[in-house]
């Protein structure tokens, strides 16, 4: 692997200038400059109105020379005077007014509290502002596109997953952080990760790899793989959350690190890879903050039982669920390549998946001390 | 609350004299000695047999003493030659070697991947050793009773999730951890946190506050809870998993500090503090080694949404599974005090349960700011 000049040297604090203009405040800027529209108009006697990019699959596309899933220019208008959009234009002015609190007061908060911040009985009425948290959590997703932010920039974060460890020192909240002294149990990578909550103030890693499971991922650091390869090492507990993905992004766009990724061999594992890489169809509007079309595939491939003598008893066979989606994802464009398919059909060919606890069978650190070091060694990666 | 003598000792590296016996020892011995037995008869031409203390609700008990629930003293044999046994006794032989394999590299993995490790074909037959995990899950379990030793201390862990932060000092692995200086993230609590891994070095803490979910921990983290009320805080995803469950263990017997568990107002939290408490009734040999009999229920009660100014939008109606579960609960021996009465009986008459969250509705920082500081000013708890 080719060492990149840029992940060598090294920040330190004195450096940098002082910010003068946190993260946050591109997002309170729009946020205000909405607030001020629909003020302006109801002082005017107009019909306040919201302007909303179209989040629907009408309106996504993959940018081939971008390679990540973007949004469209569609959009529509909410506005209050249509009786069919005045529950929603209400909702969209708490929900607002919600993340303006947070932002007034430095403060981040979950959806669900969110939620339960914005719910109340509208007075002389029996009608609730919100019965569901689904409501709410769609809301979010239109102001997200129409203040082109996304929810972490209004201080809004969901249930952190996913630990980290490697030769990387970061300051979070003002802590300094070694990220080569966490023990077993690794830093656990908050939900919001902007650069004015994390900091990466130096990073002798080569790489990220990003392993699908905790549990494997324990493996890795117990072996100290970290230290041995001089990488980073990043799980997301299964599909990694938002504050992983952004962090990976963080850590390729801004340290020009390679990142790898490693999955159960199954349609799922192959799925989780694509949107590290693509960004995913349902939030595409967050591909370009969150996706790494760089990102390489190392394992475990369709290839690897045989390659890598494991005993048949190990594998697993594919169900029905598993062929549908194994044939739908043959399909999206970025996987369109020869070895792609090449992968994909040899999985439908042998009938069978397998996790990465299978390398166990050959030995408990088979994975770490053989299999990965090898892929490295020998480039056996996908794109 | 009062100050507990024991939490201001702190300890230093210095001061204790290296322990000559680690922790997993016992296990390995007692794994050793049950394989001595095994290879004995076997080379004396008898019948090989292990005997497992039984894992079944008419085993167990609850011991009104010690304020947990424990396992009886019955067993059963499980021998070779038993056609209806031997598969069984195949199986716990697999799985024993497999955990002696793991204490002699001294190595950590999870259930998963001993599964894996002990998966095969039997030579000259289509049989596999094990099918499912639920297969390995099983032995595992008889193991833990056979040998009277918890799965962490063979080496099995279990997915980690938890966080913790607080004025306290650990070493993990060798690496000295702050836990004051966590950022926002906090430090991820392992799955195996026993004395060969983690070590407390000094403690400031008062008291330790568990809290249900990690959103709301994160509230508390942010408000820098543990920095002005002088504690620990500490969530587990959710029902907590066994290394937070030890690790609170640990922090009540060695360190003599108090317990208090916040969760929702519902049945399950209800039920995750009764787990904290008392153990579970599926898990009763863990008891001993987990169970935290003087935790306390700090909230959220049934009688908070009057006594805290709730609105009553954020109230959720209960439903049939609710009202059978807060039944069976108000059913436990040990939920039979007039207080704890009350408590089931008012959320069952005012027919809604309240969510953590919902507190939200007075201000982000209500729950930080005035609900729990008032009820350890007023002592507000249920035992």
């Amino acid at each position: 692997m080719a060492r990149k000049k840029t992940t060598r040297k090294k920040t330190t604090r004195k450096k940098t200038p002082a910010r003068r203009r946190p993260p946050r405040e591109p997002a309170a800027d729009r946020l205000g400059a909405l607030a001020r529209a629909i003020a302006d108009a109801a002082e005017k006697g107009e019909d306040p109105s919201v302007r909303i990019p179209t989040r629907a699959l009408s309106n996504v596309d993959y940018n081939a020379g971008s390679r990540i899933i973007e949004m469209g220019d569609a959009a529509q208008t909410r506005s209050f005077f249509n009786l069919g959009q005045a529950k929603k234009f209400m909702q969209t002015a708490l929900v607002g007014a919600g993340c303006r609190e947070l932002l007034r007061q430095d403060k981040t908060t979950s959806i669900r509290d969110l939620f339960y911040h914005c719910k109340h009985t509208i007075e002389g009425t029996k009608e609730n502002t919100f019965d569901e948290q689904t409501e709410s959590d769609a809301i979010i997703e239109d102001l997200e596109v129409a203040l082109a932010s996304l929810r972490e920039e209004l201080g809004l974060f969901a249930e952190p997953k996913g630990a980290l460890v490697g030769p990387m020192v970061i300051e979070d909240k003002g802590d300094t952080i070694d990220l080569t002294r966490m023990g077993s149990g690794g830093y656990a990578v908050p939900s919001i990760v902007e650069e004015d909550v994390i900091k990466i103030k130096s990073c002798a890693a080569r790489f990220v790899l990003l392993i699908e499971k905790g549990a494997v991922w324990r493996r890795f650091n117990e072996d100290r793989f970290w230290d041995r390869h001089e990488c980073l090492i990043l799980h997301g507990g299964g599909q990694p959350p938002r504050g992983v993905r952004r962090l990976l992004w963080r850590l390729h766009h801004e340290r020009g690190l390679p990142v790898y990724v490693l999955v159960d061999n199954d349609p799922w594992g192959y799925y989780i890879y694509s949107v590290v890489k693509q960004g995913s169809i349902s939030l595409a509007f967050e591909s370009q903050r969150m996706a790494v079309p760089d990102a390489k595939f190392i394992g475990m491939s369709s290839f690897d039982a045989e390659k890598y003598g494991l005993p048949s008893a190990v594998s697993i066979l594919i169900n029905d669920r598993d062929v549908r989606r194994a044939k739908e994802i043959r399909g999206y464009p970025w996987f369109k390549s020869r070895p792609w398919q090449r992968e994909i059909d040899r999985m439908l060919k042998l009938g069978v998946k397998l996790e990465l606890e299978a390398l166990s069978a050959k030995d408990f650190s088979f994975i770490t001390e053989t299999y990965l070091p090898r892929k490295l060694r020998e480039k056996d990666w996908l794109d």
